[in-house]
């Protein structure tokens, strides 16, 4: 995956946790997905498509994510409800924004978010993308980001 | 969720499986999804956005998943590895693409097909969003197909 691709995500998960939810953030070393489980319980996804193509995913724990949700509803939040799951998508939701936003070249637009639970789950991206596992810390304890992302090759005739 | 939307899915869905895997597909009744679990193990995943926004989920039994590779392939699967994954990753591309273009007036594009595989996931859309399911019966065993799209209302100014 191109390196201009990665650190939109970085940067604009970090504003989301640090600006919206107060969260200090310490990102990780970002490095190539090895494996496709070892994704946090719930994870938020998201599509990108445009000049260029693909995936968010933002794996938290369920402790991040009931915190998080307490943070954005300003209510205590102890349990995986309707309103925590829709507070992880807009997480999700605000990272993929923050990352198309600053990715304008590539005139992205993005899908709906939505959330997988389970704790075992397995993620697959197609197996000609390379994508990126962001790590984080937290506050509230680890979470990840991994992102697949390709540039749309446009026929030769358009060039 | 607007009626419209649905049965390009549909289409989308049967012609993918009896054009290219030569295989029987009866539909059963569209309905409300109901709940966030009864998910088959294996999910395709891929958002659209464009004048509507939304993702469609293709999930499968583990028979179906290695019975439309089997067909795809054109060699014997019987074991979930990455060339069976990417078979459900491309049948998901062909729904969504299918779809897509029965609904060219809303200029949709797709993101890349993730698979989510897990026996127990949940699938959770947003909760303003009221997402279809609609089961299909095969030779191979059921799937069903899940779909949630909204169309994008434009600003006042724009119409």
């Amino acid at each position: 995956m191109r390196a201009e691709f990665i650190n939109p995500f970085i940067v604009s998960l970090m504003n989301t946790f640090e600006t919206m939810l107060s969260c200090e953030v310490t990102r990780g070393k970002p490095h190539l997905k090895e494996h496709n489980h070892g994704l946090y319980e719930i994870n938020g996804v998201i599509g990108l498509s445009g000049k260029a193509i693909g995936t968010v995913v933002v794996s938290l724990s369920r402790s991040v994510a009931l915190q998080a949700a307490t943070q954005m509803l300003m209510t205590p939040c102890d349990e995986l409800n309707s309103d925590v799951i829709d507070a992880v998508g807009e997480i999700t939701n605000m990272v993929a924004g923050g990352a198309k936003a600053q990715l304008a070249e590539y005139n992205m637009s993005i899908s709906l978010p939505n959330v997988f639970v389970g704790e075992r789950t397995e993620l697959h991206f197609p197996s000609d993308v390379h994508p990126i596992t962001i790590p984080f810390e937290t506050q509230w304890g680890p979470l990840r980001v991994d992102v697949g992302l390709a540039p749309v090759h446009e026929p030769a005739f358009a060039r």
